[in-house]
């Protein structure tokens, strides 16, 4: 996306097509990401031999919310420390710390923002072990970079980005599990994912219309996640934002009570992602908070059924490993943005002043 | 603040006399602060002798807007690594790090944030050097760490927190200021902004009062900053949800392009956080990209002047340390959230559903 509002580049179709065909391509992207598994195995076997397991995370816009996944990922399986790092400290205040210790994991799809390639530049010299994911093997920053993990999702045309959102967040698990010795389950898991959504999506497709009518005036949303589904809940708000023009704010569920309750009412309706895992309970809380207030409730997510008076519920099938759960979850998210967009009279493709490569710094 | 929504407690005076009050004291509050410099000498030495320079910062809603900063104030004084670190990690999944190289800086107000304190518990077996920055020395939390750098602000009142988060940041400044052996300048920065605030405040808040009015019906908005100044965004954008129930969300000046911008138009104003540092180029950059959406545009910060075609301006004075500047950024956005607050019919010493001290997890 740049920072002058350029026409966004011309797609072929009604409104949406390219916006749904790469939703609907996401087991296959998802097939393509394993296909590099061998790298995967080789970059973690680098990063414990060097002992690099401080993982800093940066990425702008979905990669920085796929990097709020990495923390868990890295977190519970390894056990090792993530942080999404502050890009700033390093391109615009010149902080100079010691990453002997660190791996960087940078995260841009096209390869070309241009913050995350200075940023990887710098680390580089500070001595962190810099690996770029990235949908473009070619791009800037894996030239910039040691080592290379190719999302290998396809070319991503919309401007919102969805299938190489899932396939950040499966290469942070993938790298995460082989990482901690786990990569097979792990990569069995995501082989799974991808056949479990497969054969989900033509029903949530379905499912989302009525949710989407009923949400054509919505100006405002909390989306709540929590732990593992916190990045998820992150990505939804985008995709709202960007498509939908709806001010959607991502909180965790402890924070919704830490102050942002207090605004809802009727008009302010929440998503709730709740997944079967230990963070479930705070989830389950929050929405029995939000109820309390009147505003209308979504339910999303492999636990969906446990968010009790849900006014609209968007359930996905369950993954094998839990931890994977956000390779599902997020897909109703994209599929409601897509069809709010289209009930509100917006082409999902063409968000306002956006276009695909963002040079902004 | 707990989770139900109990009658919060009964206030004396007129609609908002409470939270004015103790925008008010803010200068008085940061000088009760420094009277606790040598326990942040102290604590400071601690740390370096041990080696614990991985900062792990947590909190919710305030607390965490002023870990934000923390992530500035470490990386750029001893250039240390903070992060805010994941609570749920810890207190929901059972992740098992080894923390003998951290410190933990846990931030709560009342010292009685549930998560929060179990969070230290866990980190403190894990060998992390765990400090309680709390406004309560004898609260569970304090109890529960090593070692405490009380806040000195004089008990809160209002809901919606004010000096006990200008004295968070400046707790951070301090503390990470005598990590680096800079105590001495950080303190006397402190000092020197206590005095420009208690003077600069008569004049903030006549000048609130027409952009306040102006604002009355805005039902969402985004607050921008970058860097040093990200996290007075968020913290102004909590206190706009808590008070006047806009949705506010905080979006770093990069951030805003990559998504969010999409979304603007001129029924969705944006507020910016413009100091004069090393990322205000982004922050004006982002400025002109909002304005050319032709959404309503106030530029607050001590260099609000360079935020071209601005609507409104707010002013602050600049701090001799620029890295102080957040102590007084702030001020306007609170100023206006009490002046929005009353145009709208709202008590902002009362939010609905919250009370003083949150026990959700």
């Amino acid at each position: 996306m740049s920072s002058s509002p350029a026409e966004p580049e011309a797609l072929p179709g009604e409104p949406g097509s390219v916006f749904l065909a790469e939703i609907r391509e996401q087991p296959q992207a998802l097939r393509g990401l394993l296909a590099y598994e061998p790298e995967f195995a080789r970059v973690a076997a680098t990063a414990r031999k060097r002992g690099a397991t401080l993982v800093r995370i940066v990425g702008h816009g979905s990669s920085d919310n796929a990097a709020s996944y990495g923390v868990y990922a890295f977190g519970l399986l390894p056990q090792w420390t993530a942080l999404r790092d502050s890009i700033s400290l390093t391109t615009y205040y010149g902080a100079d710390f010691d990453m002997s210790g660190s791996t960087v994991l940078a995260l841009s799809q096209s390869g070309r923002t241009p913050d995350v390639v200075d940023y990887v530049s710098s680390a580089r010299r500070r001595g962190a072990f810099t690996v770029a994911i990235t949908n473009d093997a070619g791009s800037e920053l894996a030239r910039e970079s040691e080592a290379v993990l190719p999302l290998g999702a396809g070319v991503e045309r919309a401007v919102a980005a969805t299938k190489t959102y899932v396939n950040q967040v499966a290469a942070l698990a993938l790298l995460a599990g082989h990482a901690a010795g786990r990569g097979s389950p792990i990569a069995d898991g995501l082989r799974a994912a991808a056949e479990q959504l497969a054969e989900a999506i033509a029903d949530l497709e379905e499912r989302v219309m009525p949710v989407s009518r009923a949400f054509a005036f919505a100006g405002r949303m909390f989306v709540i996640g929590r732990g593992v589904e916190f990045g998820t809940a992150r990505e939804i708000a985008l995709k709202l934002l960007e498509t939908c023009q709806i001010a959607a704010e991502p909180l965790t569920a402890t924070d919704l009570a830490h102050g942002p309750v207090a605004a809802l009412d009727r008009l302010f309706p929440v998503w709730t992602v709740a997944s079967d895992d230990r963070a479930l309970p705070a989830v389950v809380e929050a929405a029995a908070r939000v109820r309390e207030t009147g505003a209308t409730l979504v339910a999303s997510g492999d636990a969906a059924d446990r968010i009790a008076g849900a006014d609209y519920v968007l359930p996905v099938p369950r993954p094998r490993e839990a931890l994977l759960a956000p390779v599902l979850s997020v897909v109703p998210g994209q599929l409601f943005a897509w069809a709010a967009a289209l009930a509100r009279g917006l082409d999902p493709d063409r968000p306002r002043g956006l276009s695909k490569v963002t040079l902004a710094r």
